[in-house]
């Protein structure tokens, strides 16, 4: 059994900006670049594996490449100190995530919403939380790209992720 | 412009073997996972992507997947303080090396011969490279798996890299 998630990077200089809040308050800053995740962290055997990815290539092959729009810094808080860059609600963006918690992907959400987010502080204190989230909030983060590829990552004993592989996204916009 | 590189990751199991090296020994260590460089790094504009991309899909079609062979580790000393696991020769690593420094991909090496390898250590003081890398050398990484696959990664500002794409090699083995 190993541990998957499925991401999207947004571009290299957006994964700089978002690095350098990163850098100071994402306790996971050194185990993968600034992502936005599409299914969380889950479980397959090696047996499962060619299945899923059979499904993810037919899944990639529908979806057409995706326009995010950043608009925001907000907070978890009070169900977590995890601070974010939000993406504005985005049709494919559901589409996929909801298509990645059907089977034959493990179905069990951690969270019942999903809420597309780039994580850019993590366990935080909840004072120190409290000292940044106001001055965070502030910045202006509005930003715009289109992203055409998802990526499958695996995690090793370190915590740390590789990519497994990637997955052009090659449906026809409408 | 960016950095690009081209690289083939060891399994997940070898990975965190030498992981538990690098964390001690490897400057590098949470910018890139355990790998196998087939092209160091190399500037190219966004204008130039998608022909590289293009050669990279071909080259990866014609190569089936390798078998690779860990037989010990090994020093660079003088040359450098890097220490790493050192590969068996291998026909197609030395072709996909050939092919990656051939037009359209920059030509120019910043090493004359092609030693196929996984780094554990790099950047040492030269002290400290000669108190471990005799021990190091008694390990024993007799190790073989087939990896079935290549990876593009451009690298960020703070120097670790996101892989851009994956390219699975689908070549007949003869």
């Amino acid at each position: 059994m190993l541990n998957y998630g499925i991401v999207l990077f947004p571009s290299k200089p957006f994964q700089d900006t978002a690095n350098g809040l990163r850098r100071r308050y994402d306790a996971h800053y050194a185990n993968i670049p600034p992502h936005i995740t599409l299914k969380e962290s889950f479980s397959i055997s090696n047996e499962e594996l060619p299945e899923m990815i059979h499904v993810l290539r037919d899944i990639a092959r529908q979806c057409p490449p995706i326009d995010i729009h950043v608009y925001k810094v907000d907070t978890f808080f009070p169900q977590s100190t995890t601070i974010f860059y939000k993406l504005k609600e985005n049709k494919q963006l559901s589409w996929l995530n909801e298509k990645l918690y059907q089977e034959p992907f493990p179905t069990d959400r951690a969270h019942s919403v999903f809420i597309p987010h780039i994580t850019i502080a993590q366990k935080l204190q909840q004072a120190e939380h409290d000292d940044i989230v106001g001055q965070l909030k502030m910045i202006d983060v509005s930003h715009q790209e289109t992203i055409d590829r998802i990526q499958l990552l695996y995690q090793l004993d370190n915590e740390s992720w590789t990519v497994y592989e990637t997955f052009l996204l090659q449906g026809q916009s409408t």
